[in-house]
């Protein structure tokens, strides 16, 4: 099952993918969030679409594409988890996961446009496969991680180099700026996904491919990242870890060339489907 | 105003305090979150107590004190803010603030245990005043900073400094872990602090002084904060940023002391009332 959101940004309403068309599942009464996930909503939404499939109405296609999640209650980003990344930046690869976090605020729809907040010089970009949580996990198994999952979305982590590394603290300060998160196209549910560790994900930039890796690479699979999250902090319903991105961003670049107004991105996964982003300048 | 929330954890309801005693606000109707805070719910509260002061019901002392504060978006936390808690850490004063994301499934009631995490052997506190947004705010001027604030809280920005330090990446996989983010007593709204730039605080462990500062030795005061945050990410209604800890944690000692099962904490500021923490060890 892919899940979608639609509609105008903080009013989004709920649907799903048949056959490669949008449908309204807005009769369903509930967003996909913590309490969906949490009160088995994949189920019962699974039984409302197949009882209803034919009288579903198909969404416009000039209806703006949201998030397919309702907004977090965490999202946590694992730095460097590709050795091809983290040698591009500079970075050792890490001897366990780099944790950070990323405002929920940054989280904005698959095809929104992203802006270059005021006086920032360094916006990337970083193609990532995301993990949307499906129950509470707190000291899970790495062996029994998957049973946690309630599907994979696409995620670019787009970061601001300045804020992020030069200006003193953690990362946070140039990981969730707003629109730094766009999201989807859908959620993709678990079973359409057998094998995380083995999905193609590229960017592009103008028509450039930039980003060409595979999950292959990860130093960190899905399941030890999940066991590994679930140490710190309990994982809600809902909650998104996303996995970190392979080698091709613009810090990585000789000479580094960052994002510009009118640049347009364009990412996708195997199986996850296609984003594409402009890049806008910052106006009050 | 001081507004509080009551009750079993996750289940909480609302109440304000009058004349040193807890009252049920449930029948107003919303919760202390996003919504109440970005729908003017402090002035529609405060003629909510005031028409019906005789006839709300006050709390049994026995029900648990809950966070003041619904699940905000984002727990902004400010690090190194008193330079006598930076020179103690080993690290240099910061020329511009340090941020860093805590969890907010860490959040709990000011009464509430706080947990070792298991494996952990570095658990400290952090004694802090937390500043909570009324209203939306991106690009704020330090002129106009306070208007985008709705009140003032206690919060213990409990910390694993093993995890934080030791463990690569950044500091918030030992800053989020479940407990960790003691809140309240209550929210005193903006008004009832005309100056959060001249507060004592205090926590003492088992008894023993060990934090004993004022917000009058920041290094960024909350005006300052709140415009600096403000350029990074939109602060949302009911977001919190919590502002740093003076000297005295266990990390600063010699030798250094953490938490350990059956230690008490008790903290307080000036104004915002005393909250108190017994420490537990993890069991399943």
């Amino acid at each position: 099952m892919k899940l979608i959101r639609w509609g105008a940004a903080g009013k989004e309403k709920t649907g799903v993918i048949l056959n490669d068309k949008r449908y309204d599942t807005s009769a369903f009464g509930e967003d996909y969030n913590e309490a969906f996930f949490d009160n088995d909503g994949l189920t019962r939404l699974a039984k409302f679409v197949s009882d209803n499939e034919g009288s579903l109405t198909e969404i416009a296609d000039g209806e703006r594409w949201g998030s397919p999640l309702g907004r977090p209650s965490k999202l946590i980003c694992i730095g460097l988890n590709y050795a091809d990344h983290a040698k591009e930046t500079g970075a050792t690869p890490p001897a366990e996961p780099v944790i950070f976090m990323k405002a929920t605020s940054a989280i904005i729809g698959p095809f929104d446009d992203v802006i270059i907040p005021r006086d920032a010089k360094k916006v990337d970009w970083e193609v990532e496969l995301a993990v949307v949580i499906g129950k509470k996990a707190s000291y899970v198994e790495e062996a029994e991680a998957l049973e946690y999952v309630a599907g994979y979305t696409l995620h670019n982590d787009i970061s601001e180099r300045e804020f992020q590394l030069e200006r003193g603290g953690t990362w946070d300060k140039g990981k969730g700026c707003d629109t730094f998160a766009p999201i989807g196209p859908f959620m993709a549910t678990a079973d359409e996904i057998p094998d995380s560790g083995n999905l193609k994900l590229w960017l592009s930039v103008n028509g450039k491919m930039m980003q060409n890796g595979t999950t292959a690479n990860f130093i960190f699979n899905v399941p030890f990242v999940i066991a590994y999250v679930s140490k710190f902090m309990t994982l809600l319903p809902g909650d998104v870890i996303t996995t970190g991105t392979p080698a091709g961003v613009a810090m990585g670049m000789t000479p580094q060339a960052y994002l510009q107004a009118g640049d347009v991105m364009e990412l996708g996964i195997e199986g996850l489907g296609v984003s594409k982003q402009t890049v806008k300048a910052y106006s009050k």
